[in-house]
């Protein structure tokens, strides 16, 4: 029997490292904060506002995002964009992403229930 | 540019939520701390010894794994191994991992520099 808090502790940690890959994935067609919540929601790494406003700002005080306010719509919203660093750092998550899935998935085969 | 301490903390965020699902895979298949760290070392999610014994102790504390110690060797080791809860729980944090796995894949085509 599975404690569920600890359940919920584990998948949330494994998801906290992938959810900048998402986005820095997902920002190279421009978005806003709100549109993006919903794309990491369906990408399986539901995050929540308070989570990922503030790892905006953090990015883009990085450099890897970069944001402007686009006002032709009737309600102004703060666009976030991957800088070219930013795409080349998620270029460099993706391939330790692919070694960590190769060695999952060499560990996986058989005995799953 | 990339800034080389920026891009280390991004990797370690990455791989830290890794860590705990490969090693409950790898120990279904018990060992001890020194030789699980070359395993995670291959499997892309290097750890430091530092880091793992306080991990491989939180998950017997979780009873996600537990542990023997085996005396036939010269030298006495404690080998760990994933209970029925922790490949449990492996299961789940594997359905997780798949989930992700999918939406990366989804995000990359075209654009890798």
């Amino acid at each position: 029997m599975v404690d569920q808090d600890l359940l919920a502790t584990l998948r949330q940690e494994l998801r906290r490292g992938s959810v900048v890959l998402v986005c820095l994935l997902a920002l190279r067609d421009p978005n806003y904060g709100y549109a993006l919540l919903g794309i990491l929601e369906s990408a399986g790494v539901e995050t929540d506002a308070n989570t990922l406003y503030p790892l905006l700002r953090r990015l883009e005080r990085q450099g890897l995002v970069s944001s402007e306010w686009v006002t032709d719509d009737p309600r102004p919203r703060k666009y976030y964009r991957t800088t070219d660093t930013g795409s080349e750092v998620a270029g460099l998550l993706l391939d330790d992403w692919s070694a960590i899935s190769k060695s999952i998935e060499h560990f996986k085969p058989g005995d799953r229930k």
